[in-house]
């Protein structure tokens, strides 16, 4: 069982709703954390690396409702604060603790309702996981969490996860918070390693509308208890699949419940020149608006998948050696659409939540995918209204 | 006087509406055409390419409502055929046509239709300019053109200009097109450098949705009649400017006609420490989605803006140097946000139909600006609906 405790807190951000989850983590626990690349990095991305440098971390706490990003020395100033409180009440050193903020950009926090919710809160860690994903939820439309169990070598590994998505997710993090916790013991430079391969396969293959934000992070804690030698490349493998199937569920709950997506719809480039060029291909078909509102139009619209890979300069291929395939239909070839284009099939096959388009450019060995969801005029409705 | 000449034709591939215009170009007319690098290149593109290294150009049809895209040898034989008919009407030769297609892609030319039409046509060249630019319209909501007189050594010059837009649009042309004609004699070296500077400082500086089509073509025509002596540097210039300010109104109706647009933005970023940085930052913002239903929104998100600008690798500046103004009122410097950033003087410019926003990133002597159009239920509405 997974020793990971939570406490769910009101902290005065959001009105009448809990916006805060502090989490409790076993001792010998090992923490690896992918954060956002964003040059302005919001105030708990820099407080976490440097108490990723100096401390065992005992403790994560995440608030929702403002991302105390772009809030300058008086944000500092403020996350040292309650970090204060935090420790007093936990009995923990300040920099044992980790902060995640997600929410409105530029304001500051309401520190004394913080601080008074922390000093009143008698953090039980009775709260389950469930509760916990509501509490970090910002356009979010539900939870997203994730149990699932294996055996290796005779024990059963139990996996948790939980993540926040909606807006500005994009590869290389995005306002998307996610923590993922395996009772297994495993070191610094092995958590490392499975975290990035696990984040590489789910979180950095997926965009709602290819905004990286201040404030994406995703954590990946080996809570201890089970020792499994990983060193054991079979062993490994198991463990490296079961985590990396629990961050793809994760990434995607984010992409289904894009803010108004209606769909969700793997792109997937294959025979490519080069990876990047795979990359490249799916990245730019996955945040065209055209593509993007056909597939909320349920129209199978080829053309604009061909106009848009036509425009990328950098992707090399033989125009007509170009296959294309829209839910296992071959729609494009040789350079024109084929007669099942405007099939029935094809276009009642568009009604389907999953979507499926594959682009063969047979000019090489590299494939690449990515998940996408469609443009929506709720996106526009929430966008438009909401202010980050 | 501009001596180009008009014929509006009724084709048949739209319904009971023009969707054909036949120009005829005065003798010792010089053309400079710029198109579309899409890799799948509509027909007319292809042929065009051909008829310009071949004969003096004599004729410009441009047909609305089908894009001859993606339409493979029969598309060709359908245009070489249409192309005979015409050739045979005018008593000119093939190649001396050019041609210009905007619309559908991947479906066949009403080839029948056409040639009847076409062999109908009392081919008179006596429409007006405002009736070929409503016969070249797609998603279009309202025609666009230009007439503009100047005087230079004594003589009376006039540009006049015509183009159609709408989606597609995107730096590097898009599924617009184009032709503006002014009456001065010049040689073909002078055109492409007249048409080239021009198209940089509008037509590719503009974006509504980032995506470049397959039929892209803008024709800049020198009509002849007027003898300037354009190797005097300040005669360059005047006349430089002058089709510079025609190739600008026409590409600023392009983005307020942007598809669903509700806005105009201009972006502008300041003492970049590459034109290429300045250029991709300008661009990056330009196609956000956030920003792009922000101004939809009318609500002055620094936020958005300051996130996408620090999701961009390649842009170098130090974020506390860099100063955020959005229509002339500072709202972000040294890291944070400023006391006029939710101002009511902001918040009410934001109901104008011009936006201005300017990022000085203070790293450099570079400058680069852009117009961009916002994302609204519309553009999604029409997007959905329309099969490209």
């Amino acid at each position: 069982m997974i020793k990971e405790l939570i406490q769910i807190l009101h902290l005065g951000i959001k009105e009448k709703k809990s916006d805060g989850v502090c989490i409790k983590l076993p001792d010998d626990s090992c923490i690896g954390i992918i954060s956002t690349r964003n040059k302005f990095p919001a105030i708990p991305i820099i407080i976490n690396k440097q108490h990723l440098l100096k401390s065992e971390i005992k403790y994560m706490f995440i608030n929702s409702g403002n991302a105390n990003a772009c809030t300058g020395e008086l944000g500092m100033k403020n996350a040292r604060s309650y970090i204060k409180k935090l420790s007093e009440k936990l009995r923990c050193a300040p920099d044992s603790i980790l902060i995640f903020s997600t929410g409105i950009i530029g304001q500051q926090l309401p520190l004394k309702k913080m601080i008074s919710s922390i000093d009143k809160c008698g953090f039980q860690f009775k709260s389950s996981i469930r509760a916990a994903s509501k509490a970090i939820m910002t356009t979010d439309r539900y939870e997203k969490w994730v149990v699932k169990k294996f055996k290796i070598s005779g024990k059963e590994i139990e996996i948790r996860g939980l993540c926040k998505g909606a807006g500005m997710i994009e590869p290389d993090m995005a306002t998307m918070l996610a923590f993922i916790f395996v009772d297994i013991n495993v070191n610094k430079t092995i958590i490392k390693r499975l975290l990035k391969s696990c984040a590489d396969e789910s979180f950095n293959k997926i965009s709602v509308d290819g905004d990286m934000s201040t404030n994406d992070s995703v954590a990946l804690v080996a809570t201890g208890s089970n020792s499994i030698d990983l060193t054991n490349k079979k062993n490994y493998h198991i463990v490296e699949q079961n985590i990396q199937n629990v961050f793809k569920q994760l990434a995607h709950m984010i992409v289904s419940d894009g803010e108004g997506a209606t769909k969700v719809c793997k792109i997937s480039i294959t025979k490519a020149h080069t990876l990047t060029q795979a990359k490249e291909a799916c990245y730019s078909i996955a945040n065209s608006n055209l593509f993007k509102t056909a597939l909320f139009g349920e129209d199978a619209n080829w053309g604009r998948i061909v106009a848009r890979l036509g425009s990328l300069s950098k992707v090399r291929y033989t125009p007509k050696d170009v296959v294309l395939k829209i839910n296992g239909i071959t729609v494009f070839m040789k350079g024109v659409p084929t007669n099942q284009s405007n099939s029935y099939k094809l276009n009642s096959s568009m009604k389907n939540f999953n979507i499926d388009v594959e682009i063969c450019l047979n000019s090489g060995k590299f494939d690449a995918s990515m998940f996408t969801s469609d443009l929506s005029r709720k996106y526009v409705q929430i966008n438009s209204k909401y202010t980050t």
